[in-house]
């Protein structure tokens, strides 16, 4: 099967299993207004890059996607959750995401700020509420990882740090090593967490989770500098959303011209897909996804 | 010991940890910035009556104070965060809390939302963080029953409900019905599962668990029905915020006038108190707090 039908597959899942749960949200008392916001914020389509990376990882460990497809939805449910409330107008102030209203344009910004805070807690619902069937060791390191990942130290602090950058300007001279580390924790912490989980459900040996760290880590990173290269030579009609908005944030690789970023890009695919080795043919999948990521349109 | 130095005790304690849980989110790489604000949120005082719950209800199963404090740190940010995000200009617009100028009015909208962002995922870290020492099933439990609280179904979904009323005065004629579930929603679910986790914790069984639950329940209508009668009666400088405001909003008592509130709330406090049997005198300080929400003065 082709990546992007294996990714179209996986995407098919993930959203069968989050509109599921917004379904339950509603039957069990969630007011229609908060749960329609929410839905709009969640299936409003999106690549569902990080539900494929749990699911592919828990494959290398012989895992079907139902026992990883909790996990998965998770993930996506702080993905989605992150996107409602860097839209607001108080953050990046966006009006369109993927061709369509941004939550508080469509609801308003108190329900928008709702519906992410909302979403940040069914995640960890979800990944609680699967326990009954799952290793309940397995469930703790789990919320554990995600929470990491996705909090002050991980995503919510590189968010942080970027709108620091943006609209205070600090620090006034951003070093290389400190817009790599905003990177890190605003987009690269959840990636790596995506690439980890199929590891952690699995009980999986040490060193095998560390592997996909790594992938995820190079991964990350990689997206990073695609989403760069994109913004310079992107036209909104492709991407889908405002183009140039972010050159005044603090972007690394713009500063050193499309050729350099492009030849950063070759190495970490190169990184990304050797620190694969130990799973053979298994992970194919994923080292196409590191393709995916680095020569994507949008 | 009187019931306010117990409750000054407890505070005591929760203080503390989630000083000493603010400090780790600095030590591992938490901007500065983001953590102040999460600071300034959480450690402005406060009567930590959740967290102080949460101790008396694992006391009751002879559980000690250090065993619970992971849950109730997790419960108070949880409360915290929810506070953080109602001022917002875009909800309550609030700003002063406590005599003090809210989050937003002192860091601003992005670092306010993003703080309460980082405070919510920090209490689903902590309760997963301590189950090294913990049964992981205990931790599962947690996590899905502070989720289950907090999120669409509990406090978001109870918020949405009163900005409806309040900002789009939906439903035109909200029914008592209505306003009962939606306070139940946005205050009691949260005092419920306080109550609740010190069984949860202590794998007590079912009957306990609900002999806490209906305490919870009971107390947090309570806590609702003082909240409106110090609306009706307080001014501003007892209260310590601005009062007044919740006039506009869907306040069940006020309607029925001073009276009527007040023997509400003396049924209330007869049924908190009376679900305690099971427990007899290792509840007492339970007893005290029912009265002590009823005729608290802010």
């Amino acid at each position: 099967m082709a990546f992007s039908q294996r990714l179209a597959a996986a995407a098919g899942l993930v959203e069968t299993k989050l509109a599921a749960l917004l379904d339950a949200e509603s039957a069990g008392g969630a007011p229609p207004r908060l749960v329609e916001a929410m839905r709009h914020g969640t299936l409003s389509g999106g690549k569902r890059l990080r539900p494929m990376l749990v699911l592919e990882g828990a494959a290398l460990f012989g895992l079907k996607p139902e026992a990883a497809l909790d996990a998965a939805a998770a993930v996506e449910l702080v993905h989605c959750y992150s996107l409602i409330h860097d839209d607001l107008p108080a953050m990046d102030n966006d009006d369109v995401r993927r061709g369509r209203p941004t939550v508080h344009k469509a609801f308003g910004e108190w329900t928008a700020i709702l519906a992410g805070d909302a979403l940040l807690t069914l995640a960890f619902d979800t990944l609680a509420g699967a326990s009954a069937a799952a290793d309940p060791t397995v469930t703790a390191a789990l919320v554990l990882g995600l929470a990491r990942a996705s909090g002050a130290r991980g995503m919510a602090g590189g968010q942080c740090l970027d709108l620091e950058a943006e609209k205070l300007g600090q620090p006034a001279r951003p070093t290389a090593a400190h817009i790599e580390r905003l990177q890190a924790m605003k987009t690269g912490a959840l990636l790596v967490f995506s690439c980890e989980a199929g590891a952690i459900l699995a009980n999986a040996p040490a060193e095998a989770r560390q592997a996909l760290a790594t992938y995820g880590q190079r991964l990350g990173v990689a997206f990073q500098v695609a989403d760069d290269l994109l913004d310079l030579e992107g036209d909104a009609s492709t991407v889908g959303k405002a183009v140039g908005k972010d050159t005044a944030k603090a972007t690394l690789h713009a500063a050193d011209g499309v050729e350099a970023a492009k030849a950063h890009l070759a190495a970490l695919e190169a990184d990304a897909v050797a620190a694969l080795a130990p799973f053979g043919a298994a992970a194919d999948t994923l080292r196409e996804a590191a393709g995916f990521v680095i020569r994507r349109e949008k």
